[in-house]
């Protein structure tokens, strides 16, 4: 049995530690590149939490203004949910993200803030491996990652929601599998596994947001390629685009105003 | 700064090669305990696809019969979608798996044949725990992977649907984050990225259905624990547990019926 696919066979993920707090404004190519300056190698991925650019990028807010921040970040409301403390709100973000309170996060930030999304993470993700590239001289892909919940799961993953130098996807449709059949509808959430994997090693609260993953340089491009903004699906094609009780409100509204247009006397 | 919650700070993965093709009544705790016994070490987690789960325990249906192997595992249709060669199922299957086509798996099986999935994948993995914890002397977890799309994101990814031994979900609810504040809403579905790093060096084609993921000892418990059922969502807490065109069809139906009701005489 021949292997078509030659998978990655062996990666390793580790996150290092001496990672300082980044303040608005910090060079993050800088730090980042200080970082890992005796540990990288070509062929690497970088894994950045959303929250240091973030940070970087001076997207802090006070938090006394949080709702009023995620109702700013709230392209479309996709469902609602009342809690004790108040609404959870399932939205899609102006980087066109599904997540809760629309990213904006309120762990492992200067007490009396939170911290909304980089404005376009495939674009951190880009400069950042400018940067990276440039002070280190290796080629390395970048992908800056994110905590969110899913449907029908417990529990939260990390996904990818930028990335650049990085194949996001590995489309396996009409390839041969083991069998010699094609393998169909596969294509694979790359970008959103190696989000995944590193979570495993980095923490969620051990001052550890950088990364490396060793091991998948098959998937690191010369180009910046198409970013994580590639992984994402939206209109007809996404079956789960409004949350179930909401679809159903919306649909009774309009059966109890189509029976009113057909009875006109009513 | 310290770090109150210590990450696993480095992890390898790896997916040998060898793992000869596996057919029904084979005994596979036999097959990988071989494939692993020079290699294992105390704490690693074997992760093991449903496929050669699934062809061990001989849930093997002809081709011909596939869309009625779909229907009889489906205890819920969730969403469907028509697309050229048919309708798309996404399902909820006696597993209690949200999946397209209830998890019936064409690929790699052999030709003229699908494949479901196992009956219980946490009993699987109970029993292949067992089963290599006497061969190989060592305490490892199992974790029981298979692929699956997803919400709002393109792509499928690899995700935890057997697990023994493991801690599959990592509760942060109440600890405190780099500033001492409280991380809430934080519990990390472990067995999820488990299965998900693994898959980047799995690869889907190459036959290589066993990867042993080192450095996550943290994770592996002595007791088998609440398996991957665990990380499922049902009833009212999914907000996504009927598609939006079909809650709203339901919607729209019971609009028009309390329309009707309301007016008897029309």
């Amino acid at each position: 049995m021949t292997a078509p696919v030659e998978p990655g066979a062996r990666l390793e993920a580790w996150a290092p530690a001496g990672m300082g707090e980044v303040r608005p404004g910090d060079d993050l190519g800088a730090l980042i590149g200080t970082l890992l300056e005796d540990v990288i190698a070509d062929g690497d991925v970088v894994v950045v939490t959303s929250k240091i650019v973030s940070k970087a990028e001076g997207r802090v807010v006070a938090a006394d203004d949080r709702e009023q921040a995620i109702t700013e970040q709230t392209v479309r409301v996709v469902a609602t949910r009342e809690h004790p403390g108040g609404v959870l709100r399932i939205v899609e973000n102006p980087q066109g993200l599904v997540m809760a309170a629309a990213g904006v996060d309120a762990s492992n930030t200067a007490p009396g803030t939170v911290l909304l999304l980089p404005v376009d993470p495939d674009e951190s993700a880009r400069r950042l491996r400018a940067a990276l590239t440039g002070r280190l001289r290796v080629r390395v892909a970048v992908v800056i990652t994110d905590t969110a919940g899913r449907a029908w799961r417990d529990g939260v993953v990390d996904l990818a929601i930028g990335a650049a130098g990085l194949r996001v996807a590995e489309d396996l449709r009409g390839t041969p599998d083991s069998h010699g059949q094609m393998l169909s509808a596969t294509v694979v959430a790359v970008a959103d596994e190696i989000a995944a994997a590193t979570d495993l090693v980095r923490g969620k609260a051990a001052g550890r947001p950088v990364a490396v993953v060793r091991g998948l340089a098959r998937h690191v491009t010369d180009d910046d390629g198409p970013g994580a903004r590639a992984l994402q699906r939206h209109g007809e094609s996404d079956l789960f685009r409004q949350g179930a009780d909401e679809a159903w409100r919306a649909g009774y509204d309009a059966g109890v105003a189509a029976a009113g247009e057909r009875e006109p006397g009513s």
